[in-house]
């Protein structure tokens, strides 16, 4: 399944022509031509012969092949290794679905560009067809397609967190709609697990961008500074939406527990109502099955119905009352 | 409905004239003028023109159209492009309204302000009213109709943190009055929404103010940083109140947790107390309804009326030690 | 009520003569001498008298005349503003008073000390009298005024921390002392109040003191620099106090839901301990309160003295259980 | 127990030959040679010994033979002092075990390595054995010996943080499954203690590496930093690992309490749900058992079964409407 | 009972001979000694006359006087005011002792040290002999006295962090052994308490340490920093052992807490077993005790024995599977 996804010489803003791992060295011969090369999972031969294209480090092409990093920005010499995580919502779609997360590394040289793709990501042929038709961008280099990839990537966050503040909601709803369910616990909890994972692939991205625009390298030129500007004014708004959800979410779950607690009360309270009422009759009839041989109401002729009457008068007294104080 | 507000030319602290989009090139050929336009919700034609006209940088012209940024300020060479998020009080004012919030993006250069507004927000014709009634001050030129339009809608914030003052004393009021009512909790969530989004509004706003007050460009004369100073100072403030706010919504928070877990206590004890009370009689007339043969108190004279007696003596010890000991 | 409270000229650490605010400007003149002038609650006449006479700064005054600051420290020209809170504590001094909070405004220029009170404080005559007493400190000039004025406010801190910290004794005796009272609740979240309250003025005042510390201005003399220390220490420690009773009165309240909780487990055994024990006799009463006709128990001689005293013993054996269990 | 476990001579890469303790001197005077001492638990005579063959502090060996240090970097002169916490898993690999946490500490000077180890933990003879096949990096000396011990003692804190989750992912299944024990509390808080633990060693780590990677001494070559980078790297991912594993462990912790509190509600409601049940056919039996002399019902023929069908209907009837309202 | 306890003077790291107060003046004017004194709660006038022989300054006497400072370290020209919070176990020794905090206050100049003690704290006659006996050392200087006084101070938090440790282990004990006590949470309130009180004595001494560690004075010779440098460590370790005790202190309280909530829920659940199956018993003596004319099982021969035995075996099947389902 793996393997190269993609792989081109350009020139002056514009492609010049599709080539093979083994062209790399042809097309770096050519001072003003720069490599793009995207690959999915790679075998350990693959990224062997683009380390020796590309003069790769031995430490970042072995992280590159193991996956498992967190995002973050390493220099090695003029060129940079740059490592994003990538998230996609699972399922269809529907708003239930958990997020799945992948990871892309990215080399970049003053004359290429290498993206290695891991797990689950939408592949980046897009982010290629919108560098190859704004050729005076593209014409900014290898610094410039790095921007791209991070900015497709970090735009693929915006439907994620959208989603996730969408479940917030349903939650929300739920609580305040009085329809609590024991699941809802459950879900509080994914939500919390899946904002944590995206804070973890978001949050370091400020680090990284923020050098990024700092960083006063030949390969990211003065004026594609704005663009990674850009990128980490997104990055932050990410990580913002995420921290206000966290704490909404530590509010709802707090909420929660408030309502199940008046909920406990309430069916304490209608208990201890109706066992009254029913304790009341119960109580007098025994008192009327004893068997004394001198109770004289026994022997009256409207007994029975006086004392049925006064029992029932005294439970909708109580009852009255009782809804009076708000008990049931 | 959108289109530009307001335009005009301006030198030595007087408004010159009103003018069109199409006159801004004949403005900023004047040395000592220059241009204050403010424009709502305008369409992406509109928003070129302009951009031709003063020159402004891709980036920013996609973020005043597009919306929905975070409180920011960002410098193009030697302009600025600062986001604002303005606030109102949605519903009739009687304190029982949402907080709704709008945008205003402010592009400042040498010789123009444009301010660009989006969503719920008030005119800036007050704004530009106040500034042509004192030329000395607007004689200091762009900043310091950047400081105008930045003190003003940090001024908005103030009624909105004092409405929020306000509906947590009612809660306070509620809780410790002891009417509590079960949408309490959906009234403290609210609140705290609401508090989470006027933070987001505000404390980025700390960072801008904190940096035009330390800027040393031509942009922002020497003698306009004491009032942006101002308005950083007006932003700790409202900052600071609703962290404040926060916490003691947290604290209201536990308080009602504690006093529903008080409330049911309470109802727990007195179930206990009335349930022991009349279990007394009930168990007596048991006793008393057997059949043996041979039950001597049931052929005494007074039998009845003594056990009667005895019961509810026993009863009405009962009820004055569960008095005493508060649990009735 | 408001108005001039004392005005004096000062020379090599004397007072020269008390003066009115029309000969503000003769004193200006005498190069040795300064204005130590102290007003509470000025109208805007007044203000503006003092603002021309001193050339104070339009921002500054303003916030002089509104009130309603955060504590801070601004620089304007070669001349300092300081906005500190004061606090009393209202009520009787019987340690269930509220605590009130003042402001007081300082304006300290190389020649002159103005200080505008605002709210409830102790007047400054205090004050001044200590510093008249020290001529040689008074010596170092408006600098060390602007310190004697702090130092008093602050040390005005500390009876109010202590009287917090008595009520947080009470409020710790009350709960482990076992004499829960709903009203408590309240009290915790009162004092919660006041805490966040003086968190608020005292915390600012650190980065005040600690730049007048640092401060390298001919306003604040070398040698006046370890006196400032010696207020941020204070400061320092005030802060410190106020954490540690937040975040102990955090665990009082959480100790407080604890001991709730447990007595309400109390409760509830107590309720299951007695029903159960009142249950077995009104069981037994009912069984042999049916009709049968053959039911040779009820025929015995001492049918009736035998079931009463098994049912007794089984009750008391079950008190006795449920004694050594501790439900009862 | 204690003592020398491996002493060797290294130069260009490669092992000269093992050597005694008191052959280090010999070594130190070839100039082109390094020692390398692993010794474990040592005596104080053994490193007294060693500390005059390698000149170390005083305050550093004390550190050495007592152990129970906290992680740390130091320097002193020339040569570094290095401690890292060692964590093993205790038990038998079933994921029930404890976390053990042993100590070594790393001198190293510019021709030395001393590795002293207390405590659980496992031999470095591995790492000697990777270092010896790759001479092109050992020739790099002592700094990459302390790389390599560093990156073989955090790579074995990966397991741990593993087993760790895996214990979460435990805990989470048993709170959602339903099948609540009491024990869970106990392995919730146990859990938590080995993350504090754990981060306690790993934390200081971030530190320590982060200046190793900045340093600019000759005892860690520029070329070798990109490797302490990498350690750096790891640190920070098994930091951040274990925050979010404590995040979750209250959020689970916090889920548990909440689903507790549902289910004593369902108790409770199911208790109320079936008092009333029996509750009725009591009274109306009570009610039949009085002894009137004119009950008219107790003549009728169909009476008896009369009143067992109305009460039956009634029991039916509330049984159904309280499953319809969710109470039993 | 206080006043000077020891006062000696000394030249290269030998006791030259005791002093007297007085006598401070003839061993200053030796340019090879300094004096080391030692004072217990002094009165004002020593004071004085030790302020007027060392040059003290005013604000660090009046702190000396005083106490209740925090710790801190301030310099005086060439000399240094450091305050220490000393602390030991109050009570017997057998662990249930709460805290108790002293005072030290140290003013080192170039030739002199002065420690000033206040409350309860063991006497440094112990550190003056340890110094004495490695002339070495001592030769450094007050510089190195100072090292010596802080390191003991600091050597006698260890064994208080290690009676809270085993306060900690005691009540994690007595949670999960199942034998909850009221007065746990006043064990557990008490304990916060002390932690945070040690927290306030311990946490500033790290800027303290941290400082002398950077100093560039003549007074901390560049040898005697790693001495420094080591009790920096040790405070870094105590105040990182006091923030796990309060995080594992919260989690214990937590745990509590939902140990207690699961307790209850098993006596609620008992409670509604044995009400059901003591209930049947009752409703169906109630049935047969009804006075129907018309009742044909109250005529069988055996119907007595058939109602008592089928009721035993219902209420032999709830109570099957009432310990099936786990509420009994």
């Amino acid at each position: 399944m793996g393997g190269v996804v993609n792989a081109a010489a350009y020139a002056g803003g514009h492609k010049v022509r599709d080539i093979s791992v083994s062209e790399i060295g042809d097309v770096l011969r050519q001072p003003d031509q720069f490599v793009w090369i995207g690959v999915q999972e790679p075998d350990e031969a693959l990224l062997q012969s683009l380390q020796q294209a590309f003069g790769l480090h031995d430490l970042a092409v072995e992280d590159a092949l193991r996956a498992h990093q967190r995002p973050k920005l390493e220099e090695y010499g003029d060129s940079l290794f740059v490592v994003l995580r990538t998230a996609q919502l699972a399922g269809d779609g529907d708003g239930s679905g958990r997020v799945a997360f992948g990871e892309t590394h990215i080399f970049v040289g003053p004359r290429y560009v290498l993206s290695v793709r891991h797990g689950p990501s939408v592949s980046y042929t897009e982010v290629r067809a919108r560098c190859e038709s704004t050729p005076s961008l593209l014409r900014k280099g290898p610094g410039f397609v790095l921007y791209a990839i991070m900015d497709f990537v970090v735009d693929h966050y915006f439907p994620i967190v959208d989603s996730l503040e969408e479940k917030l909601e349903g939650i929300e709803q739920e609580i305040f709609g009085g329809s609590f369910r024991p699941e809802m616990t459950e879900r509080i909890y994914n939500l919390k697990r899946d904002l944590l994972a995206l804070k973890r692939a978001v949050s370091p991205l400020m680090e990284v961008c923020n050098r990024l625009v700092r960083y006063d390298v030949a390969l990211i030129p003065e004026d594609t500074r704005p663009y990674f500007r850009d990128v980490y004014d997104h990055v932050i708004r990410i990580n913002e939406t995420v921290d206000t959800l966290r704490e909404l979410l530590t509010s709802a779950l707090e909420a929660n527990l408030s309502l199940i607690s008046v909920a406990q009360n309430e069916v304490t309270k209608k208990l201890a109502g109706w066992a009254a009422i029913i304790a009341v009759p119960t109580m007098v009839a025994g008192i009327y099955g004893m068997n004394f041989h001198h109770m004289p109401e026994l022997d009256w002729r409207y007994g029975y119905p006086a004392v049925i009457g006064v029992t029932l008068a005294i439970c909708g007294a109580l009852y009255a009352s009782f809804r009076r104080s708000g008990w049931l």
